[in-house]
This record gives structure tokens, C-alpha cells and sequence, in this order.
């Protein structure tokens, strides 16, 4: 065709050079990279967004109430079965009527008549109603690091406000963890560095050991288990005392071979998709990063070419983390059930905070074993992590009386 | 219920002031207003999306090439007609296929099995379609000015790329003019600082005016018609010369009561969104600026509720203007139709370039009278101008000879 | 491909005459044809359906008299409207709730949870509700004959049930108009032969000329007007007397124009899909007739077509009459009207009763202009009238001082 | 309400007796009973109609051949499993476009541009898409008793067509079975009632052991093997011959225990249904019939609610009879299977013949284990078997070399 000649030509076309016309390249085109909306993609979130059509969100929150009750009490013939078959577990009873409310009061959405509640709207109702339900019960509270705890890349600094609430948390009895796709084997300093500030805190205000033992870091989705030692330091967790009988029969050798496949997939995916990326191997992942601008939506293409095609001994997690694709041994599901098993905690016990729960984001597996509240920053953790704590607080003072 | 007062304290309670807490106030709660998608909403490129369900892209728009030239003969009773009922004409004949090819050079779309073009690579694949074909026969080219020409509330400055490429148009025997909301009755000069840059250019390459007279302003949607003088300034050209008779026959008194029941309209509708909004009236505009962070729905059904209720013996434009609502006198088409009818030029020989298409975006009217682009920003206009530039310079060279 | 001829070859071959093998032709292939429900669609019918994934049928019905309540109040821009755009007109209020619960009394339909109302049940729902609306201030009634007062084909006898029915509603002050695509110009005694046991009845139970006059028929759609003389016989009423000055201006020229448009593009469309016609020229209508056995899709097509493909200067309509398509200078509403004004009464007070109201039916232009029943059968129009006589005549004993 | 009484009253009310009015009962409401198009539900075949909005059927059958041709390969990833989640299996390929073409000689169904086929002429095209890939290697056929091998209630007569088809097929070396819901525990000549006229054949005929032994009859879905003797009479094949490990574990305590849960359910049911019904218990089944006029939604509603609601230690199916609703225990899913490993067949070479594929139908549990044909009716079956016999002649003639 000689189109994309073309295109570079045109690109690259000097031009009278009045204005200070400089030298184009094709990275020009890189303007027109635009991602879509496939962050927000979820069939229930969705299907309640549909509704709207004929309900109001008073209506469709009545019926929620209602029919996540009846799924509840019948999960396998629900209402809501039959109308979302990919629906998962309520662990907990949801109050969504009154969480609209609350939510209403604030932004007043019940008064539009011709705009529908858009995803962040309703995802934040569930996750108002599943902060009031979870703080009832709340033993373990679990967090996605990049995008959840802290922005992309970055770390728990000092000044961190997170720090407050994750230590309120603990002393409140309630366990914190950090449930990560980072793993650095062999290296607890490596984690350290990723929440120095919080370390810092537990030294400075010298928190007792009883309160540090709430305190554990899942790395690898499910392959690393720290805890906070007497120096306030991170230090694994050996194996044997919480992984579970599934996970301890893993071979070093189904490992390498589960990666080798992976990694392969993810080189053949990037080549036909003409994406040029650095390979990233780990003891328990592989992983690509783009060396040049892409979308999304391209990623979206790489993780879900490697769900549908890598065949493997082992359960595996292959994910799109917004600026790479990766593929864990194992996955966050696996990583929480141990934990839960190690602790001693049931589904209700438990609730874990991320912010990649469509169907190539790594947090989606927990869905499998606790409640979780979806996220879309740290800002939105932060928010509802404050009213956790409102909910939490409440519940020692005028709750039934709680001895620590 | 008090539920305001909660949320109100749980943001205020203090808490162990360790790492230097602050008093919050609810503006907190800020953090969760996310916008929606409502900016990308075209119900053809929804359907074009669609397709992707059981098409290749390539199998899509090789349909769209015949279905367009179906719709083209016989718009009444087309396929597409059928399929997207609230479809407009497509002006000149569009190449899809092509344009689809084109994009797909450089972003290698059709290697992506699992994961749809998203909205704005569609919308892009129509971009290069129509630039290719407007190139053929545009004698006219308009621009939307916030968001298209140049960032929200800024204006064309000195060293601006789009003044060399509005003055090669102008070069080219292309008539440019810019079609916005903005309107100065009585003030030239105020629309002069809106292009300040681009005068200075014309002065500045000391163009003669048989160019200069290709460029034109229409502000106020349609209420305000400018040209350049031999000083290379804006004057006013008298509505006896461009109006059509309909609009010369339009009353102030009209007008006035037009924008008495809007400015009603408006602000019982933000009163009824709990929004804190100021009241800017203009001679041929009213609209509404909110005071208070707010998201884009509570804009748009502002806007919706507006083209609802407003009876009008004028013809009237409400619209989302982003980051308020404006009601015009007026719309784009007749400011359009007008200019064409002065100018000279019929539907397939005029091409608008703007950011905002969807139902309640004040480009959207221009789709009934001429062909359009669709732009997301400044940066994606650069782009296409220098795609049809680079269009129109080879048409020169090789195609039927041509004297300016 | 040699295809057909092995079907045919496979129907014909002998086979070993044991059990008295008969030769086979190609016409066992009749076996396959069965037609699919193209008689059941309607958008606004459809859609209440779908509220059923989401809605009991109660909660269907309260919100449908709500939205028909507003509907009635802001045709152009209410709830119902944007969710059904080509929705029409409700004459009357419509109280849903009520009807549902009259017909549920029965039918038990509330009962059913997994299984939601078909489109007859929702149908007959719209006409209980309807019937009892209109009783209120029904002046006319008319009817459809083929497949409504009588079996296709078939024509009123004299121990019809139906007779009772229209006197009865004669009797009541109501005006009854047959109004059909069949039209004999010149010839009352074609259409006396229709209606001979109903004529019978008239002269048996020597009904008043007060009461007769109040029986028409509406021929051709709308070419043909006759009333009951003196000697209880039909007879054309003069076209100066009820015509519309828009029907007056028709001339012979134009319908004839119309009308070999129309043959042609019945004849080419009925060549395109194979089916072999015989074609009925009238006065006023043109229509084809298939000669050998088809399926209601075949015929929908062939309707759709000239919708679609005539341009006339008449209106017209092109319909599916079940057992053949037919092409009429004018439509039934056009009928309505000029009776309506002949007669004059608005369009609250008359109901028009058909069998025929999907997009290819020549009942549903009369939505136009009054209220309708949509029924399946003259048991069904038996059903509704005997519901309406009982409501009319419980107004007459419990309602406003009424004098004949 | 009193409104029950409205309707009593309404139907009883007498009128003056000219027309011979006679006293009309509440069943009178009975003209509106109509049943919907729950016969012809599919996922599948809905799907394929979906896509007639933006493709020709030429377009859908080139897609279908290429799709299923992946979904045979890869059926957990295929895209005809990302489009359709409850898609089965293909256990022979099919040919589509060539089905299409064959059914399109004879229908003309590519010259209609308005209407899309309907659902019988897709699930028509399926069919000759099976039979012709089925003739290939067809060794087992099986079918359905009732609304396949003759009408609901009846039996095979002397005359019947089909014998003339059993026996071809037979003598070609295909073995025939009936698989039927239909079971007669300790009586082979109730189940030689069914089939008098094809064992009067077998006779006539004298057919010789080796063909006779290629007919069973497997009833009650499973529980029942029957087999052709010496005498040409038919004979239960002891248990431990045929039936699979699992079955032969089952209960007589399990099997009463899992009717009594049913009939309960059936019962509470029908009450809730307000549908009176006389219950049939048999040894392996229990059902109900109703004892007044109901429609086909009604049975659909009960089917779905014992299917929802039955916990049961042994697999069952709960199924609409379309005149009853039965529960039996095991379904013909099981049946085939244990039929298939008796006399050694795979599923590439087995072919269902049956008209209730639906959800609530019997046939259905066959697609796990087996092709099949869906038919509405006998008519239906003698055509498909006529094409299929004639496929299996010409395969013998031109084929690879065949000695029986």
C-alpha cells in the first residue's frame, strides 16, 4: 500500500518554516491514543446500571436489597443468578437502600431525572454498604499495594496518611495485610522499602508486639508470607506454617515450566501485536513492559491472550497491571485463603480493598473468598477507610460491650 | 435521618494527632466524584462497536463502505436507517476501508482478537476517512473554538502550530472560520484576543486580502458574523448581508423572553441538583457556572432538562458546555447555513471540526448541514489538519491541474 | 451445485413398496414451512416484556400507569418516549393496575415466577384496560372484518353472535362502523352479502332509523362510505357528504399511477423471492395473491417492500393480509377521520377494534387517530365486547342520569 | 375486589334472547388463553438469528462454518463460547454454508432483504447441516416417541411411513432405538402397544436376527432397555447387561424418596398456579396433568420451579410434557450414554432425533452425549430421515467400498 510511508511523510513534510516548523516523526500518531473504559467493566455494576432504564436508583437499591438477600439464602436458583450468571458470593448482607441514601445526601443523585448513576457512582454505594456491613464483623483487612495503598510505582512514605489508619485498624483488633503481585524472594528489605513509613511508625510509637502481629505482607499474589518481627522489621514466614497442602506440593520444576509457557505466550502476544516490550522474569513471575507508548487496551489483548491459551499443572494469575502484563504462579485468592487459614478467619471476617477487579485484574480473585471494595486511587481508599473506621469506632462505644 | 451529620463527623473527628492530622472538612467526600463516559456517546459509533461482537474490524467497515453508499442513495429507507434510526447523511462518500488500513499501519488494531477498537479509535478510523474525502472538494472548513482549537479558555497565542496550518488552508483557496459559543455583541476586539496570534500572522506574513478574506468568525453559535479588515483586524459584517431572512426576522423581545425562561429553566434545574451555580447572561446567551466542584451528569442532565422543557418560539441550543450549561440563541446549523449561503459553498464542499457531538454538545447541530470531525482536543485537530494538509498539497501536485 | 435436482431426485426416488411407497414430489418440502411471529411484534408491547426481566407484572403495571399518565401530559419528551420512541398516543387514561389485577384474578399470572407473560397476555391486559377507559365515553366503534368480526374470508351469518353485540351497542347510543380493505365500488349489494345476517337482524328486530343510523361501513380503507336506508339496506353515501377536501382533490389519474407502481413493484418483488402470484387489480387497491403455499415471512417481505419502494403522491398502504399482499389508495386512518368527522365525534370517544396492528398491518394506522383493541380472532372480539357492553351497561344503571 | 364476580356476572348476564343467547360460564375467559414461543428457545439458534441485524444469512453460515470449525477445536476459548456461555458440543463438523444454499434452492430465502429467517428456518438449515455430516458415519439413531415418531398419544400404526424409514435405516446398518420418557416397568407389551405396527413389519418382513437386533427401546429416559426377540416380540435386557456402574447403584429408597420430594413440589406448584391437576406416579416418574384448560407457560412455570427447587441424591429431569409436567428419575442423557457403551458407539456416530431441546424439554440432556436433529413434528422427522437415507444410499453407491 505505501500508506504508512505516507503517513511518515506526511508527518515528516517541511513546511515553510515561518512559524518554527521542527523536524515530525512518527510519534505524532501517538496523539490519537485514547484508552476506553475497560477499567470499569463488571456484569453485576453493569447490570444494576442497566436497570436504570426503568427503575430509579431508589427502586433499583429496594430491590437489591431484596434480591441479594434471596441470593444469599439461594445462590445457585437466585433471581440475581438468572439474570447475571457470573454473579459471585455475598459474604455479608448489603444495606443498599441506606447506603444510596447516605450517598445521596452528598451528591444529590437521586434528583436527576434523565442521567443514570455512571459506574464510580454505584461502585461507590456498594462499597458504602459493604464498609457498614464488613465493620460489623471485620477481623482481616486486606490491601492491594500499587493503585490502592499508594499511586503506581510509589511506596508507604512517612508522612503517609494511610499509616494512621492501617495502625487505628490494628489497635482496633482488626488484622491488616498487604496482598501484593510484588514478591522479592529472599529479600524482606525489598518489601521494606515499599512501606518504610509504616515500619517507621510501628517504632515510633513503639506499638506492642500483640498489636505488630496484626500486621502481614502476602507477596507473589500468594507465594511470599511476611510478618513484623521484635525489631519491627519484616521477616518471611516459613513456608510450612501457612501454606496450604496444595501449595506446598508446587515443584520448582511445574514453576519454571508454568513461566517458560507464560513467558512465551506473552513474547508471541507482544510480537502480533506489534508491541515492542523488556521481559521481566521472576522466581514466581514473568512479565512484559511496553518500551513504547500503548493503550490499555493493548495489554487488555496481551493478558487475556495468555488466560485463554497458557495450559498449566498450576493455578496461575496473568493480568493486566495498566502499564505491563504479568503472570503470577498462583493468584491472590490462593494467597488469601492461606492467610485466612493461618489466622483462623472466615469469609465474613474478612475484606479485601483493591482496585483491579475486572476480569484481567489481579484483585478479582479474591471475590472468590471475602467481601472487597473496589477502589479507583489511594484517595478513594483513604475515603472509605475513614469510614471503616467512623463505623468501627461506633461500634465500641455503643456496641456490645468489647473487651480488647 | 442525620446521615449528613454523620458523614460530616466522621470527616471532622479528630484523631490521635501522631502524624499531624488535619481538621476535614466534607469537602472531602470529593474525592468520589468520578465522570462517566457521556463525552464519548454517538449512537452510530456504539452500533459500529457492536458490530465488533461478530465482525473483524475489517469485515465492519467493509459493510460501512456499502452501507454508506446505500444510506447516501437512498437515506429514507437505508439498512443503516434501520439500524440506527437517529442517523444523519453522510455528505460525500466515505472510504472505510481504507481509512481502517490506514490506522491499522501504525496501530496494529486488527491483531487484537479478544479486545474491540474503543470509542475513540472508531471515532479516529472516521476522522481519516472524512479528512480524505473532504479533501477532495472543501472549499470550507469551520472549527469549534474551546477544546478543539485550543485548550478550554485559552485562545490562539503567538506561537501557536494552528496558525501555519489555518493560514496554508487559506493558502490552499480553503475558507476557514471559526464557529463558536462565544459571542461579544458590539466588540471586536474581545474576539480579538481570542485569536490575537493568528492576526498577528496575517500581519505579520503581510497576506494579501484576497486571503484574509477567507477567514471569517461566527460567534454566538449563529448570532455574530466577522471578517478581516485591510488592517488585519475583525470588524463586523452587517447582519443585512449574511443573516437569512428567517433570523433577521427574529425579535429582541423574543430573544429575551427565550433567555428569561431558560435562565428559570436553569436555575430551577440546579436548584433541583443541589448545585451552587452563578447566572451569566449575555445578549444572545444565558447559561449557568457552578460555584462547587461537581461531576459532568449533574452538567449533563442540567443541560437535558433544559432542551426539555424550554418552549421556545426561536430555535435554541442548550448544551453541556463541560464545565457549565449554556442556553444559546440560536444554533451552529443555522450559524453554519448562514455562512454557507454567504459564502457560497453547498453541504459536501464544507467540513466542521469540533469536540462535542454527542446530544448534548453544541457541534452536534452542524451534522445536519455539513460533513464533521470529531475531535477529543487541540492535539487531535493538529493532527488531522496536517492529514488533510498533507491530502490537499498531493491533489495539487498530481491531481487535475489547478490555478489559484 | 446439482442441488435441487437431488431433492427432487431424493422425494422421488421409489423405494421398495412394501408398505405402499407413493410417488413424492418436490411439494413435501412443504413440510418445512412454518411461520415465525411476526403477527406478535410491537415495540411498546415488547418492551413491557422485557420490564419483565426486572419487574413483577405488578410493579410492570404500576409504573405503566404512571409513565402513560405522564406520557399523556408531555407526549414529546416523557419517560415513555425515550425509552420507545415510535410510541403514540393514549386517548384516554389507562388504569394498568386494574386490568392486570382483573385478568390475574383468573389467569393467575402473578403467581408465575420464573415464566413472564407472553404477548397475548399482555396484550389482552392492554385491551381490559382499554375496554373499561373507553366505556366511559365511547360515541363509535368500529370494527375490521377479516380476522376480527368474522374468520378470514368468512362474513357475518345470521346466528352470529357477534349481530347481538353491535345492536346491543346500537341500542346504547354508540355508533359501529365496519371499516376494511375490502371495497366494491358501485355494488352495495358485495358489500350487503358481507353483512347479510347482521342486515337481517336489523329488518327482523325492525329497528328504528335512529338506531340504524347508526351502523357504516368504511370500504376500501377509506374509499367507500354506506349507510343503512329505509328498507334496512346498504347504500353509498354521497363522497361530497363525508370526504375530506384532501380525499376530494385525488384524482382517477393519481390513484391509477399509485396503483401500476405498485402492481410492478408487487410483481418484481413476488419474481425476486420466487413466489408465484395472481394479481387482484381493483378501483382502489392492487393486490397479489400466491398461487402456491408460502409462509407469513414471504408475504412480510413482499409488503415491506412497497412500503418501502413506492413513491406516490397518495398516501397509500402496503400490508400483509395474511394470505396475500395488498396495495390501497389511502389507509384506514385517513377512513377514521373523515368518519369521525362525518359523524362528528374526538378521537376519546371511538375505538377501533383489529386484528392486524404489527408495522404490516392495515389496523395500525388507525392508532393514529383513536384507541384500539388488538385481537387474535373474532372469539377474542366476542370476549371484549361482551366486557364492554357490561361496562356500558353498568354506567347506564349506576352512573350520571343518562336519556336516549 | 368483587371483581372475580364482575367477570362471573358479566358472562352470566342474560340478554334478550332473539340470537339465541345461552347461560356462558367463566370458562368463556378461556378465548384468551394463547400460548407464547417457549417451544422455540435456544441460546444458540437466537444468537444466529441476532446476527441477521447485520449480516445476510450467506454472511451468518460463512461465519458459522469457520466458528464451529473453532469451537470444535479449542470449545473452552472459542469465540462461539465467548458469544454463547451455554454452548455445547459439534461432534461432527457441519456444513453451513452448503445447508443454507441447499435449504435457499428450494426457499429463496437470500432474496428476502426485510425479514431474517425465522426461528424453524434456521433450526431447518442445523438439521440438513447435521444429517448430511451425520450420513458419514452414522451407526445409532435414536428418536423420540411422542410429537417425533408420531403425533402426542399415539402409537405407530400399520401404515406408518416411519416403519418403511426404521427398517431402511436398519438394513443399512444403522441401529435404531427410541429413547422416550415413556416406561412400562415388568411390561414389554405396553411397550409393544407404541410400536405395533413396526414389530408387524419386522414380521411381514421376516427380517433376519442380525437386523432386528438393531432396534431398542430405552424408557422411562433410562431405566427401561428393550430388545427385539426370536419371536419378534420385544424383551427387557436385564440390567447388568446395559446399565452403567453408576445407575445400577441407585435405590429403590433413593429413587421413591426423590418422586416423594417431587411430587410435593409438583403439588405446592400447581396449588400456588392455582392449576388443578390429577398426579400419575409410577415407578420411575411422577407427574401431573392438569384437569382444566391451561397454557403451555403455565406447565413451562412448573417444569422450572421442581427443576429449581428438587434436591436430589440421584439425577433427574424435571421436564414440560407440553399437555403434563413429569419428574423422572435419570434423563436421556443417561440413557443414551448407557445405550452407547452397550453396543459400542462413540458420539461422532450417534444422531438424536427429538422436538423438546428447550430448557424444560427432555431432549435436551441428549446434546451432552450425542448430535441431534430438532424436529417439530412428525412430518418433520419423515423429511430429515428421507434426506438422511438418502445420503446413506448415495454413500453406498459412489462411497468407499461397503459390504454390510
Amino acid at each position: 500500500m505505501g500508506k504508512t510511508e505516507d503517513w511518515l511523510d506526511l508527518l515528516q513534510t517541511p513546511e515553510p518554516d515561518m512559524f518554527g516548523a521542527r523536524a515530525r516523526s512518527a510519534s505524532d500518531a501517538a496523539v490519537l491514543r485514547r484508552k476506553g473504559h475497560l477499567k470499569e467493566q463488571d456484569s453485576f455494576i453493569q447490570f444494576v446500571q442497566g436497570m436504570h432504564q426503568t427503575h430509579t436508583t431508589l427502586e433499583v437499591m429496594q430491590k437489591m436489597d431484596r434480591w441479594i438477600a434471596e441470593h444469599r439464602a439461594e445462590p445457585r436458583t437466585s433471581r440475581l443468578r438468572r439474570m447475571v450468571p457470573t454473579i459471585g458470593s455475598f459474604f455479608v448482607p448489603l444495606k443498599m437502600v441506606e447506603a444510596f441514601q447516605e450517598y445521596d445526601d452528598f451528591f444529590a443523585l437521586s434528583r436527576r431525572q434523565y442521567v443514570p448513576p455512571n459506574f464510580a457512582e454505584l461502585r461507590h454505594i456498594f462499597n458504602i454498604a459493604q464498609v457498614h456491613a464488613s465493620a460489623q464483623s471485620l477481623k482481616l483487612i486486606t490491601f492491594d499495594a500499587d493503585g490502592t495503598l499508594y499511586a503506581d510505582g510509589a511506596h508507604i512514605e512517612h508522612d503517609n496518611e494511610m499509616i494512621r489508619h492501617i495502625v487505628s485498624l490494628m489497635r482496633s483488633n482488626v488484622h491488616v495485610a498487604i496482598v501484593t503481585a510484588a514478591g522479592y524472594p529472599g529479600a524482606p528489605e525489598r518489601f521494606e522499602q515499599r512501606v518504610e513509613g509504616l515500619l517507621a511508625a510501628f517504632r515510633q510509637l513503639q506499638l506492642p508486639k500483640h498489636i505488630t502481629d496484626r500486621f502481614h505482607i502476602m507477596g507473589g499474589e500468594c507465594n511470599y508470607l511476611l510478618r513484623v518481627n521484635a525489631e519491627k522489621r519484616l521477616e518471611f514466614v516459613p513456608d510450612e506454617e501457612w501454606k496450604s497442602l496444595v501449595m506446598k506440593a508446587w515443584t520448582e520444576a511445574q514453576c519454571q515450566r508454568l513461566l517458560d509457557s507464560a513467558e512465551r505466550l506473552l513474547l508471541e502476544g507482544a510480537h502480533r501485536l506489534r508491541l515492542p516490550v523488556q521481559v521481566i522474569r521472576k522466581e514466581r513471575a514473568v512479565g512484559v513492559v511496553p518500551t513504547s507508548t500503548t493503550i490499555y487496551e493493548v495489554l487488555e489483548e496481551l493478558a487475556i491472550t495468555v488466560q485463554n491459551q497458557l495450559q498449566a499443572d498450576l493455578p496461575f494469575c496473568a493480568f493486566n497491571g495498566g502499564n505491563d502484563v504479568f503472570v503470577d504462579v498462583g493468584n491472590k485468592s490462593l494467597g488469601l485463603e492461606a492467610l485466612m487459614g493461618y489466622l483462623g478467619f472466615s469469609p465474613p471476617e474478612v475484606l479485601h480493598v483493591g482496585d483491579r477487579f475486572s476480569d484481567t485484574g489481579n484483585d478479582s480473585a479474591t471475590r472468590d473468598c471475602c467481601s472487597i471494595l473496589w477502589v479507583a486511587n489511594p484517595e478513594e481508599t483513604d475515603f472509605f477507610i475513614k469510614l471503616l473506621l467512623g463505623d468501627i469506632r461506633q461500634k465500641k462505644t455503643y456496641g456490645p460491650t468489647y473487651i480488647e
